[in-house]
């Protein structure tokens, strides 16, 4: 292991985690906060930047990185990073439990948005900014943010560092320069960003909100960029009029999608986005999965009283079915006492995804239909053993290779996801009743196994809320220490997509080959 | 597609069908029961009898099978033997719904053992047995059954049956002979049966049940060594005598064993047992289980009035362990009401199922070995590249295609039971409350996304029972005709494995190739 290199580029990792620090910090002075809380972003910065230049002094023999020191390097950075990240909330007695504070940046940096806040309007201005900021910066990736900014990083190293953060199974270079596409795809994630804070001041202000109008249209922007998740208003997204919930949840979508496409629109070639099946299965499942969600919601209006017209049902079923197809977890309302079918779809949404080289968690779209695929060429081969495949994706011959890949993924994927639920199952949590407050009222639940499973599929998928006692109205904080830890790595696994942590763990990765 | 040799072959199964209807017949006859009973098998017997010897009449060109249609026929027979099997319970009035009565048999066939009776009690003789010895015929396979007794089948095409209807990723001849190898396993299976049935009788009878005190012995040793799991008193096996429990339990676990460790310990071949990995994974994955049931519900017996003792916590571990990992589905105690450790464990059980080559449903531990080691040649090519895989799987070096084909396997498995859940959301039950009386007194539970979720696991496991309202002690009756009919396929799926089901449902397969 090349320790004296990845220690360097760990540096300039926590340098830039300071320097992205004084963005909170001013939020602190503009909203003149008390000494204390500058102070929580202060002293974490000045160390951060302190370690990282300590870290710049040894002289690495070899300047590039081993696959295997790539995958590592950025396992390691995502949990410094939260581990300093948190420092602000116990600095601030905002979250005074250190494990509670990593849990909420860890699901802030991964863009879950599972939260450990029972209420989040005692949160100050600097720490609410400071969660939504994390799913800002962890939506594209804090490494490929990095790479825009380091002149001498090699190209080699650098496309190590790129597939091990970029979501999905492949990863393409948009231009023949690395940097040049880290940097484009960062500028369309920031315009796109910027058009929906934009659209989102242009609402009339919350009732009780109206000071922090255009503060909460940045936040909610930031949670949506990175679909992330972390609310600031109680409810979730509850309290935003119509106007901003449909902008919201058309920016999900948007989000939800490969950032390839906005570049090949910019650069006119619409036919090739038209083309793209994942596009065409993401937008066919979404407008699939509304109708459902909406007919069965409508179905069962007279059952729901805090749902009263159709136009509503319609809204709160293309929001959640946005929020959770993009991973984001984000409510209008408290879908957690909707149908099985509602419950159903969006469960399995939960579990897809959106498509990959989005800012979205869960499985991904495309791994979705090359699974599918391939399971289709294994029956035509039974059916004909001569059969020679000739199956595409993509406009590609679909290769063994990937569709072995994506099986492994999918399985790996679920093996996690149950190990997890298992490790749950142990929390002196279970058999609990929780209270949940609502806009549906107040009700008990006991909390078992589909509070498990569902805490476990939303942290590995990056969504947030699950269902039952950990719905979109109920928060972490019950959760053992050993469960949170447990859930934040599941959280890591789930946004750097497994293999990088698996590395991290894996013994034979520091011996000499 | 030879419809004529399929059609041949598929009327032999029909023969051999009526030919076994003369088993419930004389229990029907030496019980005295009503002409009605003794018509209900009389008449289809005759018909499957007819109907098979008029599918011999056209003469096929072609004398061998393709591997599709081999498949292809393994499915039909199945549904075939299933439509056929429902009609004496339509007969003689006690499951008069002809879907719910195919719904039964279905279950009995493939071993699941779920049921849409409420009171077993009001069955006659007759339909107990011919419950019950749908088990034993299904387990090791109704065209393995029939190959013993066809004279003129050709070994290619025997094979082909063979490998869709043998549970497990490979199909290993004992003997070079096909159908010697069939014989020495049914011979073992038969063996154990007996065995069973002695042990069991030797019991003292349980109270209310003196005069059946035989009769049960044969039906309860039918359902563990199919690994069904039909009851004939009410709440499964807790009335049985903790002696009986535990005789149960054991051959629960031993026909949960691949049979070639049977013939290998009969030609004293005990080293090659003893290297056996399946076999080492199996016994420590109970052993794990059933201390961590134990210990789980030992910790809780404050709680659980119906568990008075350790001696009664560990037996009722050690046969809900047995009885899921076998996917057997008999149950001694209410484990609806365990705590949630206890409930996950049995869950993951539900999964992951016994050994291949054995009666047990679920995915077989040997292909969940080969995952585990297939995903660790991945992380091992990925932190070196130059990695040469020689993990091996019980003494063979391990193939990708082997580990390819498995993860496919586990992925269609996984979907499949996703899509089932789905399906089952439709059902007007849902949201619905379900009052289940059992040994932990009445209590209430809301039919939702857990009750779904354990049922189609159930099915496609082959289990049975599942949890919540489906709990061992509630039925399958409630659900729609549309959810039986999915849960009778995802049944048949899991029994054959899921490509003979695929392949019969494909449409290129009547294609000319």
């Amino acid at each position: 292991m090349n320790y004296k290199k990845i220690g360097k580029i760990l540096g300039k990792i926590m340098i830039m985690e300071g320097i992205l620090m004084f963005a909170p910090l001013l939020v602190s002075l503009i909203y003149r906060e008390t000494a204390r809380n500058v102070l929580a972003f202060v002293i974490p910065a000045l160390v951060l930047v302190g370690i990282g230049f300590l870290l710049q002094i040894p002289k690495s023999q070899r300047e590039t990185l081993y696959q295997k020191e790539g995958f590592a390097l950025v396992a390691v950075s995502w949990i410094v990073m939260s581990l300093f990240g948190a420092i602000p909330f116990v600095i601030n007695r905002e979250i005074p439990n250190y494990i509670n504070a990593c849990f909420e940046i860890m699901s802030g940096f991964t863009t879950t948005g599972a939260s450990i806040l029972e209420d989040v309007t005692l949160l100050s201005h600097s720490s609410l900014f400071w969660r939504s900021f994390s799913h800002w910066i962890g939506g594209m990736g804090i490494l490929v943010f990095i790479l825009i900014f380091i002149p001498e990083s090699k190209e080699g190293s650098s496309m190590h560092l790129l597939r091990a953060e970029s979501p999905g199974p492949q990863v393409g270079k948009l231009v023949s320069k690395m940097k040049v596409t880290t940097r484009i795809l960062y500028l369309i994630y920031a315009g796109l960003t910027v058009l929906e804070i934009v659209l989102l001041m242009l609402d009339k202000p919350v009732a009780g909100y109206e000071k922090d109008k255009y503060f909460f249209s940045i936040l909610t922007a930031f949670g949506s960029a990175g679909t992330g998740g972390f609310g600031m208003m109680p409810g979730s997204m509850e309290l935003m009029n119509p106007y901003s919930q449909y902008v919201i949840a058309v920016f999900l979508l948007l989000f939800g999608c490969n950032f390839t496409i906005y570049y090949l629109l910019l650069i006119g070639k619409i036919k090739h986005v038209l083309k793209s099946e994942e596009l065409r299965t993401y937008f066919g499942l979404v407008f699939v999965a509304v109708l459902v969600v909406f007919l069965s919601v409508y179905n069962n209006l007279s059952a729901m009283p805090q749902i009263s017209s159709g136009e509503e049902a319609f809204r709160h079923s293309l929001f959640q079915v946005a929020s959770l197809i993009s991973t984001t977890g984000f409510s209008t309302t408290d879908f957690n006492v909707w149908p099985s079918v509602a419950q159903t779809v969006l469960i399995l949404l939960m579990f897809t995804g959106a498509m990959a080289g989005s800012t979205a968690g869960g499985m991904k779209l495309s791994r979705i239909v090359i699974a599918f695929k391939g399971m289709y060429v294994n029956v035509r081969k039974t059916i004909n053993p001569r059969y020679v495949p000739k199956t595409k994706f993509e406009g590609k011959v679909l290769e063994e290779k990937t569709t072995n890949s994506v099986l492994a993924f999918i399985t790996l994927y679920v093996f996690i996801l149950m190990f997890t639920v298992l490790v749950l199952s142990f929390d002196p949590i279970n058999q609990q009743a929780v209270t949940v407050t609502s806009d549906a009222g107040v009700y008990t639940v006991q909390h078992g196994f589909f509070s498990n499973f569902s805490a476990a599929l939303a942290c590995i998928s990056n969504i947030g809320p699950g269902f039952e006692a950990v719905g979109p109205y109920a928060s972490y904080v019950a959760f053992s220490p050993l469960s949170k830890i447990v859930l934040m790595l599941t959280m890591l696994v789930g946004r750097l997509e497994i293999l990088p942590v698996l590395i991290l763990f894996t013994p034979k990765t520091y011996r000499k080959s």
